[in-house]
């Protein structure tokens, strides 16, 4: 598969306790586990993300997406055209603070608000539909030792499937797994990966990204989708 | 119930086949019709609708949309508004080739193409949920003797709630009702009302746009949604 | 409203602990709660419920079931005229412990198998669809005290709406309020309400089973749903 | 894959005008499909069904069931059977008047209840899902020259997925393909099938046939479904 990952990357995660968590940049650890699994690999940061071209998004599977404070300055013309290319096909994977990127939001219709809390609590993700391709091989639940806490009411449409609902030392629950169909794309957003916790290092979470991407990638590909004039009828009139 | 109406009401819509179907445009139709079951309306064309305010809108319960050639022409602005205050509560109601207009399409994350007929053909709208509020009243099936043909694939999410299902004389089906609900607010899609047939004047049809905005209408009206900051955990951490 | 009431209230809901936290019963506080806000009410137990007639059923709105230990006494004709019933119109509420009860499990098809733990620990129960009308005045959250933990993986269809999601002091989450639509008739599982914690008389959850008889209450009762012969074509052939 | 096929065929299936269409039988027909595609089939007919044996059910990967005249000769203790070992895993499909199945009301918990006309009229199947594994590489629409008409009003949940909506000649639309789960397992619901027409040696319905089968198999195959005891709790209480 060709998987494209954009990682926000800002000047944050260049030094501290992210550059500790992630010494190549979430991208490069993402990077690293879809090589490894024989996947083609583009990345993206902020200072890349605008000049993405269209060629690019019609030469990946699924764009994976990592993005928090800086969603504002990904441009419009960008989103209109990852938008169109996920009903084209395209599978699309928003991680964590993603939920406000701009791509999920006009996908989705919402505006993907929650409650929050940086306090590296404990997270319990609970697999709620276990035949589901995501959870595939999963326990039946995944510890996170430390992650941001997201909390509901978390306001999206009704997952087309719900994955995972996780659980926080810090008394809150949130749908952490969700899955949605636009046109003949899939969505999925994926709660967990605050940028001070290495989450993406932990074995069951790789699986998770791994199922996903499998079970994101298109099954048909189209070049556009337009309205048809069926001028002649099926039955007469 | 307070209601606001837009209608293109372009050019073509004050002379001809239209003028003739609907005398005093398709916002005349509807505003009668809503007028006469104790509501209040507004009323906006292609001329005013960029004018349309925050606080028009922030005083509209349900917003009922009938746009087709002009969809391009209404500000990104005010679509940004009006799919902010359907998050908020706002209900709002796509008529016929509002499909393909901006608020519908931002609200559902989809291109929402179809294919399409004109050949004031018979349609025959069949209720697939008995016990949905927005059919009411109605008998098993309706009879509307000419309609544009609107068929599948319809680019649509899933709705969340599938009210009617549309036979078409020349072949097609099409999901010609369709529930969705978007953060606070409710959103309603309804198939037929071809320009030039006057389809809102069938009483059954009457019947399902008033069912629709009782169904629409907020049941909690927001002032924002945002992404609060839960510094106190309920739990000790 | 006509409600009808069942509550196991076998020998062991006579004495101890169970009779302290209900002194009349599930079925009295449950009674007492209905009848305050205007309904009628009947009242079945363990003793009684085979008896109930299909006059009975007709005759009553919202069936609302508590069961336990004894799940297997409830003949299977009584199950069959109650699942009947709930396809012809009438609402049904299951609480608790009858997530295993055979009303229950034939109107979802699944064994709605669960995990379990009596520790009286504190659960909280987030509300995840503040517009739905169960959730109709509700904070954002309740906190029960003590209650039974009720944990994932939860064997049930992805419910048509799901309203509550319980976090568990333990570590576990829950589907905690679940609602299906099931012919002409609506079904809701709510999970809080261990016999031994008076979870009933907690000023929330009264509020939520109120909403909740409203929303199960019946917009047409059939008298029975066949499969006519549709002989005369609507179309030529 | 191995397959279990069920065919009701009855006295009127061993002559005339069913015998015509099937020669073979229609499990006879759907044998040949599955086994020329490299899969082990058992069929059972009304005269085996009741000694199916719970080690044919854990063996079989998708049970295929088309039945009409019949369904009450099927024992509960079978139906039992099948029900759990479709929780537990096992694919069920079943085919046009298998709606009133035991097998099917049962995991539906709806009575199916439609209208029907026998005018060997012609439907039209539409893909409304067209992503959806069963709809891999068929065309927009697929024209079965002769069918019984099935019609909507459909008494049944609200699908998982919907797959096909079936446009009929004489004037009525149906949900003819509908996909659900049901614990560990799935379920499809398929219209076309009358047993005078034969509608399953039509090469696009095939192709349905094999899609349904690969959808519908396992991911997990289970031994049972129990409610434990979760002693200890993952965190302090």
């Amino acid at each position: 598969m060709k998987i494209t990952v954009y990682n926000e990357f800002n000047i944050h995660h260049k030094s501290g306790k992210i550059l500790e968590a992630y010494p190549n940049g979430i991208h490069g650890s993402l990077k690293k586990l879809f090589e490894k699994n024989g996947h083609e690999i583009r990345t993206y940061t902020l200072e890349t993300i605008n000049d993405i071209t269209l060629d690019v998004l019609k030469d990946t599977d699924v764009l994976v997406w990592w993005g928090h404070m800086n969603h504002n300055d990904v441009k419009d013309e960008v989103v209109d055209m990852i938008v169109n290319q996920v009903n084209l096909g395209m599978g699309f994977i928003a991680l964590h603070s993603s939920h406000l990127s701009k791509p999920l939001k006009r996908l989705l219709g919402t505006p993907c608000t929650l409650q929050w809390r940086e306090m590296d609590e404990n997270e319990r993700l609970w697999v709620v539909n276990p035949t589901h391709p995501i959870a595939k091989g999963l326990p039946s639940y995944i510890d996170i030792p430390h992650d941001e806490m997201y909390g509901e009411p978390f306001a999206i449409p009704t997952p087309d499937e719900l994955v995972f609902i996780g659980w926080f030392k810090g008394g809150n629950v949130f749908r952490s797994g969700c899955c949605y169909n636009r046109g003949y794309g899939k969505v999925f957003y994926f709660q967990p990966g605050h940028e001070t916790n290495p989450v993406y290092e932990i074995p069951e979470i790789k699986k998770i990204l791994l199922n996903a991407i499998e079970w994101a990638k298109p099954t048909t590909r189209l070049e556009y989708l337009d309205c048809p004039n069926a001028t002649n009828p099926l039955e007469k009139i």
